[in-house]
């Protein structure tokens, strides 16, 4: 065991840090830290590796995208048993739309671990979904599909994907939390507080409760996010009281 | 054992040889073969379940498409550490074109299974592509990932995906061997026989012998793929004899 643990430590300072970052968004090990800086160098610093291949996270871009357009499928096919094919194509381009991982990258603050020759304020926007679709390609190299498979289920499906709101049915889960309560006559409350955690980021959490009981909670980047996560988990607790009642 | 073979063996004679043909097509032993009746179920034949959910393989061919692309990307990203984003896209294009899925469904013979209720001549050619992305679907939702990459690498990687090929660097390898061995004052012999096993299908198999050596053997669904299966073989066998001396 301390054998292994030796071949996985990363070796200088710098190593570490990474490691221990990583670890913590990705909520398991990395094993091999090569293809994960590898997700965050970009073109302009120009390496390349023994053989004259060059080191930078386009190719991984390609691998991630693919990974993540079949989690993604599998994840349509099993919610939606009622959905056709020309539904299931639509849910997904919203899901993997270059806006949506744009916005998956920033949350996940990504563009922390990159390395570049271009100031970061001059890179397109679109790095963060670049760089977020790379690094589901270095988890894919490093430790295979499931990983992937959990990761984005973690991070992209659980907080964000919801064929409700893909379909516009539902535009603000705290919207409807709050409606349902002033139909039913229910006092409730949002309280949220700052909670950074060990994550150099501001986080909000957000705390909702129906006649004095705590029914869930949210954390995000935003108050806003946070609600939203919090709300959603009451709909769907509602959802599920209402079906088995 | 005995118990588990119960579960998974099939109920009525009809079900038991689609096991066994589908077993022999997989190379594994399929457990719920519901999957794999809807992956081969023409919406024509108006099927719904219990749920009023359509029961066809129009929605497995939605998810199989996904998966499909994943383990090509990956087969793409490790075989060619030079080829940028653009490249990689363009090699799976070609891949996953509707007219190679069709090729690949035909010689799989994939219609064989197909229950419609229009008569299969009067069924779009893109029936064969379809039904082939189906199966991976119904693949991954009875054996999981790992066994879709298996079936995709034995039957669509190794004998149709070609690098060489595809970025038109060779268009025969049966050209290119003969050439060499012409070139090279090398006797050689290209025999074929028809060899249909347990298949309804006519197969071929070919033998190719070079001064008096087997050097390696094809089989397919025609001579000339045969010939070609066996020519590519010989031809990586030179390319890593050429390496190593």
């Amino acid at each position: 065991m301390n054998f292994l643990r030796r071949i996985v430590k990363p070796q200088s300072k710098e190593d570490e840090d990474f490691y221990y970052e990583l670890k913590e968004l990705l909520n398991f090990k990395p094993i091999k830290l090569s293809h994960y800086k590898k997700a965050f160098t970009h073109r302009s610093l120009k390496l390349v590796d023994s053989k004259g291949n060059p080191i930078n996270y386009e190719r991984l871009e390609f691998l991630g995208d693919a990974i993540l357009g079949s989690v993604i499928a599998s994840y349509l096919y099993k919610e939606s048993p009622k959905g056709n094919e020309g539904y299931l194509t639509q849910m997904r381009s919203k899901v993997v739309s270059r806006e949506h991982l744009n916005s998956l990258g920033k949350d996940l603050e990504l563009i922390r671990f990159v390395k570049s020759n271009i100031a970061k304020e001059h890179i397109s926007d679109n790095i963060h979904g670049n760089i977020f679709e790379a690094l589901i390609g270095a988890i894919y190299l490093d430790r295979g599909y499931n990983y992937c498979h959990q990761f984005i289920y973690e991070q992209v499906i659980l907080p964000y994907v919801d064929l409700e709101r893909l379909e516009g049915k539902i535009s603000s889960y705290k919207g409807y939390v709050i409606e349902w309560c002033q139909k039913n006559k229910k006092k409730y409350s949002f309280q949220s507080y700052e909670d950074s955690g060990n994550q150099n980021k501001k986080h909000f959490s957000v705390k909702i409760s129906i006649e004095g009981t705590v029914m869930a909670k949210g954390r995000a980047t935003s108050k806003k996010k946070a609600e939203e996560i919090a709300a959603k988990r009451v709909y769907y607790a509602m959802q599920t009281q209402m079906k088995s009642s």
